[in-house]
């Protein structure tokens, strides 16, 4: 029996866009949703009150950075993941295959697995498919990732084949390690690069594996936006129709909307939460950089259109100020404003869906949010 | 008519401790009283809704900072400070004098004020009685402080008579300068360094004044506690019954006792939120220093006798894991905490006062507080 369940419920008469219920050991949930990214078992600044009152339902976990610190086998003794941060909802942790490739300098895939040097304190470390399985079994996720290979772009094209050849079989060794199925979902990575026909190759051999839910790994990573759409629209025939369709570490406004498009039901990424705390908010009407000089005297909310916390009692000049004056407070306001944002995004979507009309809130968005792109 | 309202309920049969109930024109609270500091126009990392949920009353604001940036004349434009930083309870601010003193490298004092450079800009900057007025008219406070010179410890008896004679001329121009005494109470301070005589001669010259409250100043600066002490009992006879006295810059568990004793009704202080954002806590057995290695695998919180949210959602280990992996979630927790600690121990003391049993808190506080202590 599978850890989770998936309702595909509606499909957009307009565009095709889907609209279901997850359910994981956690809580059920509507979708296509947005995970707000916890890295180190933290939503960088906010509580979970914080992302509950916004209606976060799932966030994303870094494996990588729990293994290197403060280690799984502790968050395993405080009674796993959800216990030691606070989080009674559902969580995704990723494989740590994605940071043992951008976070560390010196690193050797085999067959095996990868070898690399911890980018906190420099030890040899080796990531296999049993090990990340391990990780994450201790972490008590309800959704994990195998591990896989995010090829960087531009890549050759042998290179991408035998890439995603390996990665097909690390999801087997995952799935032949994983020892908890009934109370973790296990998902499959598509790979493939920028090439359509090797993106068909792993989609056909991840999907065969009939993980409970099927992620698209390896877009987002430098390519023009309409590669991306290029690849989605490559895989969108042959992914499962009752099973969720997960795009990683995708999540600018106009990405969620592309990715809703072409069938996905599932979002996570960290741009928000940076771009707040680099002091910019994502408003309806585009992005606010509130930080510059602009800003100093105005005293309307971060987003005219929005009743987040942030915008219903604070002002860009107050926001502003804190920044300047380097106030943790100031990116507690951004973050919190930010992530709502997309959360309430992502609820106007589903409700479009619903009502058959997801096309004509793309067009809406656009005109609105570009409107003001000098 | 002033602008406060304090009315002395009760004195504690057995110590002589002060119990009362101060009204300013944003809220009424009882005596002896603790407030957050909120430096530039927030308590580092707490929002407002989380200083109410701790029954924080009054918070202390200050002028230096807040006329250096964001500028005095942009509070006034936002509706005053209050409105700028969405807190509707009391605000007390300083002068800005202190600030002057410590901060700024050079400064040269005059009769007719204090020539110094701003430490963001370094440009050179005049603050004088009348102009620490002007900035706390702007900012909109309900209790306001007059400028005086605290004096450095140590410092000469020549040097400290000069400067308490030159503090109280100061304080006379700060009320002659002031317009708004009907919504905002103007204290004066007593300064006098470490000596009996001149701390009473000060006593003696501001009290003479009839302001709506009396400051002590010019304590806690690096003198023995003893000192701290002898001072506040040569003075403390000398203070006007009705009105409420403030120890300014006080604020460790100790000195709030030993400052309560001595007819203290109102503390601020910084240690508590700095010793959080340190990774340390102050707790009912003492202080714990969350961040060191020996809490990594404490699963119990903070403090095992309090109930605040951070004590009953978290424990030692994941707070030292967010601080030792740099996450501001780790010091809003710490910084709850101890905030939340003081407010609760004033608490406790303004019951103790009530119910004539001060002195017994103190002891069992001092027994229990003290008990870890290596």
């Amino acid at each position: 029996m599978s850890a989770i369940k998936f309702e595909l419920k509606h499909i957009c008469k307009q565009t095709g866009a889907r609209y279901g219920i997850l359910e994981t050991p956690h809580g059920s949930f509507e979708t296509p949703i947005f995970m707000p990214v916890g890295t180190q078992a933290t939503v960088k600044g906010l509580s979970p009150e914080e992302l509950k009152s916004m209606d976060a339902e799932i966030i994303l976990s870094n494996t990588y950075h729990l293994w290197m610190r403060p280690g799984e086998d502790l968050i395993e003794e405080a009674g796993g993941l959800h216990q030691f941060m606070n989080w009674d909802r559902s969580i995704l942790t990723d494989s740590g295959g994605f940071q043992v490739f951008s976070l560390s300098g010196t690193r050797k895939i085999e067959e095996e697995g990868v070898h690399f040097r911890s980018h906190i304190d420099g030890s040899k470390r080796f990531l296999t498919p049993e090990k990340a399985v391990d990780i994450q079994q201790a972490l008590g996720s309800d959704i994990m990732m195998q591990l896989d290979e995010c090829t960087p772009y531009p890549a050759g094209k042998i290179y991408v084949k035998n890439s995603l050849e390996r990665t097909t079989r690390w999801l087997e060794r995952c799935l032949n390690h994983q020892t908890t199925s009934n109370k973790q979902a296990l998902f499959g990575i598509i790979q493939g690069g920028m090439y359509p026909d090797l993106r068909k190759q792993s989609a056909r051999e991840i999907i065969a594996f009939g993980t409970p839910g099927v992620a698209i790994g390896g877009l987002s990573v430098g390519e023009p936006a309409v590669e991306m759409y290029r690849m989605l629209d490559v895989i969108q025939p042959l992914l499962p129709e009752h099973k969720p369709h997960y795009l990683m570490g995708v999540g600018t406004p106009h990405h969620l909307f592309e990715g809703v498009l072409r069938g996905i039901d599932m979002f996570d990424c960290v741009w928000a939460t940076r771009l707040g705390r680099n002091g910019a908010a994502v408003t309806s009407i585009g992005q606010v950089t509130v930080r510059n000089a602009t800003y100093a005297r105005d005293f309307s909310p971060l987003d005219p259109n929005c009743d987040c916390y942030t915008c219903k009692n604070y002002t860009r000049a107050y926001i502003r100020h804190l920044i300047k004056a380097d106030e943790i407070f100031g990116l507690r306001l951004t973050s919190y404003h930010n992530l709502y944002f997309l959360i309430n995004l992502m609820k106007q979507i589903r409700m479009a869906i619903q009502n058959d009309c997801f096309g004509d809130l793309f067009m809406d968005f656009k005109k609105q949010f570009d409107s003001q792109r000098r």
